[in-house]
């Protein structure tokens, strides 16, 4: 029998009028032959109002002191929507189990609140399909070595059921949520904006990584890695439609050797308002300079994205990067402390009102003067470029925030996304 | 170091604010010296919110097949609650941690939402206290011996707390609750019922049991079993009364050899309406009927009360017994469709609609009489007597429901229950 995974999101269990129609998606798959696992996030706004109670109890709740805590309570939430779904599936006559990360077990390393997978064991779930029951696994947790409740950070989901559906050997991992795929850009900001059939995994790594909130970024390494076939579609269609229609939905996320691949040179235009840029003046220019900085800011578990370090003038040079904006005064506070009198820099400036706006394509690999036409198109509209960064199939400019649509739309139009590919 | 459990119920962690109050009292006595094991209840609505999210999505979900997901759902209410305390002992700079029944682990049977608990394993907790942490173990849940979630029933954070403090052999368990102790009777019912200011094991059992629904049963049997001091106690003084004061405070619930009981010959009044009356009438009176009745009650997993079995005439008797109201339809049908036939009985009727009073004291052992004068009470308020059963320190009657308000004041009032013993 053929094992394919299902993820809903947040909103496609958002009711239980919602969670019902899961159900009948999901038998619907079942009586056509297939064997399932199932892989739902929380209701909508459940982590919320969990995290917002916590938040009333600790205002200062991100001090990491919480984080366990703040772990056990989050997971709850998808213990309880998988709960929820197992009886919706026993009501409509399908047999089904559910099983919290720590019952798999889902064996996670100890970051609370944003922990990477290191193992699933399938015996389990898998006696369990053999014996014909759906298997539901509760996403976005785990356990860590000491038994402990760790969760996987926001969107978490989509990497427990990729993580799953490549330790089971699925066939497919169907992400089902509140859009039908991935698009060349975000259609709230480009009317023109058009949903991609296919996208490779590194393009769909650089969208995802830029704030096309579509699926989580590890969700696509992971798949990417353990080459997990990833499919993008909506949860809203009617759950009768056509099993072979619905297969066929949605954006796949493709290997780069596939074939029938759309060959444009510019895939989609990613944006992200969610940075803030912070800059380290006067940094005396010694190795270790990068390591020195950088080091404090992950040790405090902080992710820096952009990092560009300039020239050096008389032995001095500035070294810039980017981090979530909600770690902003955090990582200012902790430069100035512990890294700045260390380190002998004159000073830390920061701009928390920053964007970054990304065009992403693999065909960039072989066509010279992307980039360049990119900065020409913001020049012409008058927008300034204060970073600069790229990668094989990905060049990213940060920019004031204000002008983040008006970059969006130009390049949108300059690369001709409205249209499809030749 | 003196170690105590305090026990939390819904409405004591009913709110942030209520929770932050919590925190504060255990605090007080973290300060006072003491090594704390907190059990806390869900916040109050919680468990009914999900049970209800469980009802629509089944309708008819208390058929036995839901029963494991049921327990995974609800178990998530006292770890969200369990994770909250341990986030705001930890605002109050108070070192703590949760626990999930798994973690600790509470191991229990099987019986999906009505386990019990089989043994703790106090290695984890004695480490955190011996740390200097408060120790949250969230209440009403275990695990089963194939790793499944089990919850103990309703109001089972009880019994949590209780064989915790047995397993940790704690110097007393205190159960915090919204009333501030046990009464002589329901004070709704009855304006005059009084505070005990200590009452037997015994007796506080047969109260219990009765729906005086200041605890469950089964904490007070395990209580009892393991002489483990009980008090119960208002959380809704305020957090920073005098500790002295707090200890001494509610209802201590005493073993039978302790000195200064109040010797009572009636210590309560307590009263149940939610139960029914079932009869099998004709049935052939040869050994094994009650057995062959019985039994297949008790294979359904449903509780059985008051029992009577009169005597034959011409080898032919009726057989009574008393069941929860919620499971009166079930009891008729399985009886009428498995046990009937089998047994050869002429028929099965039934009475939703009883109450059952009783009086309960320590001090009926050693006076005659005590029996007598209830019934002559009842007879003197024009009151029928449906069926009669008595133990050592009670005696109970089933009546109509109709008369339950005016039964209980009659015997509250005839037994001088609003004066204190001498």
């Amino acid at each position: 029998m053929t094992l394919i995974v299902h993820k809903y999101g947040g909103t496609s269990m958002g009711s239980t009028e919602r969670i019902r129609n899961v159900a009948k998606r999901v038998g619907k798959w079942v009586r056509a032959g297939y064997q399932l696992v199932v892989v739902p996030s929380a209701m909508s706004g459940e982590t919320n109002r969990l995290l917002g109670l916590a938040k009333e109890l600790a205002p200062q709740h991100h001090d990491e002191a919480y984080a366990r805590e703040l772990d056990a309570l989050a997971a709850t939430g998808e213990q309880a929507s998988s709960a929820l779904l197992a009886i919706a599936l026993q009501a409509e006559g399908i047999a089904s189990v559910s099983y919290a990360g720590w019952q798999v077990p889902i064996r996670t390393d100890m970051a609370y609140t944003k922990a990477r997978i290191e193992s699933i064991d399938d015996a389990r779930v898998r006696a369990d399909l053999q014996a014909g029951r759906v298997v539901i696994v509760t996403g976005f947790q785990g356990v860590d070595p000491e038994g402990n409740i760790t969760t996987l950070g926001r969107g978490g989901s989509d990497t427990s059921a990729v993580a799953v559906a490549a330790a089971m050997k699925a066939q497919e991992c169907l992400i089902y949520t509140d859009v039908d795929g991935v698009y060349t850009t975000d259609p709230r900001v480009v009317a023109e904006a058009r949903r991609l059939k296919t996208v490779s995994f590194e393009e769909m790594l650089e969208m995802a990584s830029m704030g096309s909130k579509v699926l989580q970024i590890r969700s696509v390494e992971f798949a990417g890695k353990y080459r997990v076939p990833l499919r993008v579609l909506s949860s809203f269609t009617p759950w009768d439609i056509d099993i072979a229609q619905e297969a066929q939905s949605g954006t796949l996320i493709t290997f780069e050797d596939d074939e029938h691949m759309e060959q444009a040179v510019v895939s989609g235009i990613a944006f992200n308002r969610d940075e803030a840029k912070i800059s380290v003046l006067g940094v005396p220019d010694r190795p270790g300079i990068a390591f020195q900085i950088l080091g404090a800011v992950a040790d405090a578990n902080i992710d820096v994205d952009v990092i560009i370090q300039n020239l050096s003038k008389d032995g001095i040079t500035d070294f810039s990067f980017t981090v979530n904006r909600g770690d902003y005064a955090r990582v200012i506070d902790l430069l100035k402390t512990s890294v700045i009198p260390k380190l002998g820099a004159s000073d830390v400036v920061g701009d928390p009102k920053i964007c970054k706006v990304s065009i992403v394509g693999i065909g960039m690999r072989s066509h010279v003067g992307i980039a360049a036409k990119m900065f020409r198109v913001l020049s012409e509209e008058g927008i300034n470029i204060q970073m600069i960064s790229t990668s094989e199939i990905k060049t990213s400019v940060v920019i004031d925030e204000k002008y983040m649509e008006l970059a969006v739309r130009a390049l949108h139009k300059a690369f001709e996304l409205e249209q499809a590919a030749a």
